[in-house]
């Protein structure tokens, strides 16, 4: 693999699944792939499981870490051509993102969205920008508008468990507290339409995804017809599309309780975390037997790990 | 050894300092027992001592290491059960402990007391969370009322320095413009008091340490009589116990001077560091043959070190 | 070498810069030298290509890291003998420095001058102090008035792109909207008086250099003199060192253009970075083939690594 932003770099899905999972199993078979090689991790905004998970998973492969936090550094990054910079931003992308990849073998960057400009959110210009002034393989650590390292546990996660050949997924909209990214919802969209599951999505009316990422998948504004025999609910808020970063509704219906859960069929919960408690799901589901979102989380490690070992094995 | 959040978690007191002591000779004696396992460090607030310490120590043992500043990130971790989480806490430690386990073999945390309410942080709710919902062994790097890494530097330095079989040692407290944690002074009454010394408190009226931690040590509110003869003193602020938080006085007359080492049997004089210079203890004393604060503090390393040791040992 | 504050402590400039170009084409040479040696880094204030480099450099020698941003942390260091510490200062420099260097085999540090008092700034006091307590050897990752790891850099670059047997160096301070250090700027013309270079500086009047750092250098206040027939043109901002701190000018003119480019013998253009564009320099000097920043940057890895290696040597 050349590099990670997307699933459209993955060219094979179900080959990079069994990589993670037989990963997983050892996780330290490949000491010596990354010997001598860095990886750079930039964090645009704060990061807790992929920060920890991203950089165990490089140590897992022998490889060295050199972290830069730049939502504390306060550095001010000018992404305009052509600019005066006589402001607060005090390097361009260009001679940042350049500098930076001349220490590292791979580069990986956390970034957000401002959701102001939807145009300007979906045209992933940082992201792309670091891309192509760094020059070497970058990962998406979550961008404006995709998060393809929690997708690609995901598809883990179910592969893993699943009871049956095809299982019914379900991603369902949840109340949230604040205007939160479309990022995990459009890439887990976009990742289980290519995934050998029956896919569906429910949410409010008025909070439809991208159609790029959602494609083709089952959409209703119908939760309980969506959970009736369903195998896995994925739990996630996110701010509206449509009406760019708003938020439309905090109906406490829509969150995850053990009425809902009985509706499916035993499925098994998941959600990419922080899970606010009783907001977005209930106590009684995320306590219960059913809920795996600590698996599911364990699953970033061997995730990141299978990306950086393909990477790895592509420069190497 | 299988986690070390006090005292009461140390099987063999004197064997562990023995091992600390053996560390300081060859600190890299134990170079594979850490290979391939990862020690997660919890800053909820600042550290420098604690930090470098224990990361220097994980090196000598190989390990990897994971370092989180909840402090700076503003991590608001809930910690009551059945609450809708509409606040500031964007996730419960349940999860959030349980997550960061995932990646980690040992965890180490510190943490710190409000110095509100008194049973609130006497009941260490945070750190027995932690050690619940993670699963690992759990390192305290510092709790509300105890700080058992500073209290096993402090019985080896007093080990490795005595003249005699049963030196006295003398813990007084002196000024401070801060209200300060019990938590030094709890712990090193603690550790004192299973130790082979002639120990004896010091501290003005009002300032007696929770009966708990100093069980039957000899206190009296007279710093002089106290001094008389002692081999080792012990200096360390801390605020009221009984009005639970306060300063009650800021007397410069409890000051550790020149004139008052005089009346010690030529003691050596120790602190955990940092030490307010002519607040707490004056240049002379500080400056003079007689201090040995920067080597108490130079034996951090191989207390943790020690402390890492014994935990891997047990779950290798 | 013993330690690395300026070009003082260097015995052979021409062995370090061989050292440092050989590096780069071997990085991985020496990674026994730096086994079970710890480098302490110390941040003062924010920094990003030094961080990373001297990271990557020690990582390429196999050393371990500690790395302790005090600049986040807001800790207070006293300074002062004799002072009574009751106000925000909450730790001596004294015990900071000795005890950080328990950690530590070689100490490196990032300070910054306040550029209120010359006296006070020029004197490095912090940076000496430093030195002076810790007792072990020390690296300037850029003090108060200096910046040898990035003139050694600049050296090397210089060095490895010249095409005559002594090439015109030109140093020319360009505008810039905040006071800056003159650090980069007199260390540069203190190690160009000692290469095989044709030195000059150019800058406007009120801006001369402090004469121990400047020496004999041609000055002239007529920028479009010094350009011609330059083979190097070397951008950096500064403040005034007359009028201490002050910004005396902004004028434009001094920005660095393709018109005053081609006045030179097709210099290759050089800037430590991070370089504010159509401020410093223009758009069109920065993006062409004329332009060495990156390469430059690049270096900064090798000459951290040669200074490390010369270091390690000496303790080892």
């Amino acid at each position: 693999m050349k590099q990670f932003l997307s699933l459209d770099d993955v060219p094979n899905l179900s080959a990079l699944v069994s990589q993670g999972l037989q990963l997983k199993k050892d996780p330290f078979s490949d000491q010596d792939l990354g010997k001598n090689k860095t990886l750079g991790l930039i964090f645009l905004n704060p990061s807790l499981r992929t920060r920890l998970s991203t950089q165990k998973a490089a140590y897992n492969l022998g490889m060295s870490i050199l972290t830069m936090d730049f939502d504390k550094d306060g550095w001010g990054l000018e992404t305009s051509d052509g600019t005066v910079m006589n402001g607060k931003a005090g390097e361009h992308i260009k001679e940042a993102a350049a500098v930076v990849a001349q220490y590292c073998d791979i580069l990986a960057i956390r970034c957000f969205p401002l959701l102001k400009n939807k145009e300007q959110d979906y045209a992933e210009k940082l992201l792309l920008d670091f891309q192509r002034y760094s020059k070497i393989p970058l990962i998406s650590l979550e961008s404006n508008t995709l998060h393809p390292l929690q997708s690609l546990t995901d598809v883990m996660t179910i592969e893993e468990r699943k009871k049956t050949a095809k299982p019914k997924v379900v991603l369902t909209w949840a109340p949230h507290i604040k205007a939160l990214p479309q990022a995990v919802a459009n890439s887990f969209s976009q990742w289980m339409n290519q995934a050998e599951v029956d896919f569906v999505i429910t949410h409010p009316q008025g909070y439809d995804l991208a159609e790029k990422f959602r494609g083709n998948a089952k959409v209703t504004y119908d939760q309980n017809e969506a959970f009736s025999g369903a195998d896995f609910i994925y739990a996630k808020n996110w701010s509206s599309y449509e009406s760019y970063g708003q938020i439309l509704t905090q109906d406490p219906k829509w969150m995850i309780t053990p009425e809902k859960m009985i509706l499916t069929n035993q499925a098994e919960f998941m959600h990419c975390l922080p899970a606010r408690r009783n907001l977005v799901v209930a106590d009684a589901v995320l306590d219960s037997p059913q809920s795996i979102v600590i698996e599911q989380s364990g699953n970033r490690e061997f995730a990141a790990q299978a990306v950086l070992k393909s990477i790895l094995e592509e420069i190497s």
